[in-house]
């Protein structure tokens, strides 16, 4: 087998097979197919797709290239979720405590922000002491002291995926359905849960924006879950505006705590219950999705994941007295506000305008060495649908400099839409699937 | 700019800008742009194509990376040909002098043998001698002396080219219009030609198979040609048989010498003539096409043509006398036929077969390194149309070990077909553009 070979059959839409992407992904790793040979494969893949099976052995190697954890000492469900990115989607920080609480062990390994979504890794880290790097080692033994564990990607787990996503990411091949399922799975299925829970996102805010896209990836994902053996569900869900009220790293765990000691943010307690419900559903737990979210909704609402998050906090070397401070608001230097221009309702809060935004003033990274500012981001004083009068405030900015808070308060023009009557309901649960 | 979103735009079937493009193409060359990015950037453009534009953009970038020969000096008209390659395709042997007879001027830099097609350079290098490695005064000095110089790509000449054909090369990049158009004329403009006839091939020898391909090269050949002031004409013509009775190096200057001398091989001679007379024409020496075919005709029943082949040979040091010698017929150790199967008539050689059974027999090389043959290759006893009795020899096969002629041998199962009535006459020259 010749590398330039498997990219022509590829580039002239052939299938490959188990042997030839074996060659391809093993070969890039030893040496036998170069950087520049494996972005012309990928920009291949990008155009000519590749189908069920090939996604499937291709998650396999890149899973395979590694270690893959072993959790079936643990005589419970293991289930994480997966969420494919938003815009104020914190809503890790609540379920993965809440899950616990509920009998499913969570295996959670999360990643950092990406393009304009937030990362779960870095609202974790707004948390003064709190590690996310912890050895196969520590996190085998959090999960059978706590039920629960957060932390990244290790270099023992497939480090293919590691070396191939760093090479997609200068050559613009990310936007790639196989490879966004490969990369995804092969990194799920390496950290031991039996199930996982996908949360898809579909609208302005999501890296696939359509919904015809997301439901082709939420299917995909299912099905290629389910020939590792594995239980899989999809829920897909509304992301044109941005999830709760808060965007930024502290800013959303200050608002995860809150809901946590019982808040009512309702996108945020739906999708949280719907998603651990599910979670409670694929582990066996409850006979299907409605007890399942009920069975959420009544340990979110006895406070009893809020204790479960604070033992996570305290495990990980946390500051716990940060978190219980959490009603002293802590915030970023500078402050502008977004006044309504008129009387009417808010008719869009375009969420990708809202995360490119909060990049701005330091919520996220340009390169991968930037230096994030926890405190920085934007509350939402108005969600979709609310009535407004002409100068009412929007929602307020915050960042660590004037030029960033400038630059922020630009990049929002236009992201927020006014109507004269009431918009129409939106639905927050687009589809659920299994 | 940034290399990433240089290549996202052409993978979204943007146009680039001038800016853009150079920016790419010099970054590459000094190392701003990597390998892995260009690579990802050549199969966006196979994918995506380029317009006329970009075509125009990539070229003028590509020559300027070099030196660009000035012919100004001379004063007569420099009209090169190219030919897209094909089996058997040694007409340049014999329209280099011809047309230097004629008043033509003729810079003549020539490539190598690329898949299944021979090149001109290896031809001329079986002559024994044959020096076609002239630096560019030495060029300058024979074809101001001669009329007429045949040699290989020098590394001053659009070494943009030279690095992105090796990447192409092993990425799978390579049958792609625009790179190919910028390929063929960067180098083109840069020997200091004033006008190029392009010979565009069409059939199963071509490296583009089909007709609406072909004609599409040609046209985009053309109008890129004339935006850098170019005279230019197109002749795309039949590749579906080899050119000619020889296939091999030393046989097809064998079989150009014959016809240099007087034999009448009825394709060599029509397209030699046809191409030569537009040379004629573009140059402002024959004052229409048919002018010009007669021009050449007659220079070349005349023998002046053949006497302008021998001062080349003498001039880049080829051994004269091995020419002249010629009748003493050379051939590589090994010997076998392919006889006719059947009465009935020759419906089809497989120009494509034809060459790569060549290749096998030592003709061409598989690895860049490989060492040619220069005395291996194929005559054709029949031709397309011919009528034949069941054990008729219909082609010999030349090759220095058994192996090799039998891997020639088995190269060729299937490259023959019979019809019991005679085939439809075939057009060898099936259009012509301008």
């Amino acid at each position: 087998m010749n590398p330039s070979e498997i990219i022509k059959l590829k580039r002239n839409k052939n299938h490959l097979s188990r042997e030839q992407i074996d060659f391809f992904i093993k070969g890039y790793l030893n040496g036998k197919v170069t950087d520049y040979q494996m972005s012309a494969f990928l920009m291949s893949v990008y155009f000519n797709g590749m189908n069920d099976e090939e996604t499937f052995y291709l998650t396999e190697i890149m899973l395979n290239s590694g270690e893959i954890i072993n959790l079936d000492f643990l005589n419970m469900p293991k289930i994480d979720k997966h969420s494919t990115g938003g815009v104020g989607d914190k809503i890790s920080l609540i379920l993965a405590p809440l899950a616990a609480v509920c009998g499913i062990a969570v295996p959670m390994i999360s990643g950092r922000g990406l393009g304009h979504t937030g990362g779960t890794l870095d609202k974790l880290e707004s948390i003064p002491g709190f590690n996310v790097n912890l050895p196969v080692k520590n996190f085998k033994e959090q999960i059978a002291n706590l039920g629960v564990v957060m932390i990244g990607q290790t270099p023992e787990l497939a480090p293919a995926d590691k070396k191939l996503y760093a090479l997609r990411d200068v050559t613009a091949t990310v936007e790639c359905m196989p490879l966004i399922i490969s990369s995804i799975l092969s990194k799920k299925i390496a950290e031991g849960a039996d199930g996982i829970v996908f949360d898809v996102k579909a609208g302005s805010g999501a890296n696939l924006p359509t919904k015809e896209e997301s439901a082709e990836l939420a299917k995909k994902l299912i099905s290629v879950s389910k020939k590792f053996g594995k239980k899989a569900l999809a829920v897909i869900t509304d992301m044109n505006e941005p999830l709760g009220y808060n965007i930024g790293n502290w800013l959303e765990v200050e608002e995860c705590v809150e809901v946590l000691k019982g808040k009512m943010v309702p996108d945020i307690f739906k999708l949280t219950n719907v998603l651990t419900g599910a979670m409670i559903y694929i582990g066996g737990i409850a006979k299907n999705l409605e007890d399942g979210e009920k069975i959420a909704a009544d340990n979110l609402m006895n406070k009893k994941a809020y204790g479960k998050f604070i033992e996570i906090v305290k495990y990980q070397n946390g500051n716990v007295d940060y978190i219980k401070d959490s009603a002293n608001l802590k915030r970023a230097k500078f402050k502008k506000e977004v006044l309504s221009s008129e009387d009417g309702f808010i008719s869009e809060l375009n969420a990708s305008d809202f995360g490119y935004a909060s990049i701005e003033l330091g919520c996220g990274r340009k390169k991968t060495d930037d230096e994030i500012d926890y405190l920085a981001g934007i509350i939402l004083k108005k969600k979709y649908g609310y009535e407004v009068k002409a100068g009412d405030v929007v929602c307020e900015l915050y960042a660590e400099s004037e030029v960033k808070l400038n630059n922020g308060m630009k990049r929002l023009e236009g992201a927020i839409s006014f109507s004269k009557s009431k918009p129409s309901e939106k639905k927050l649960i687009i589809d659920i699937l299994e």
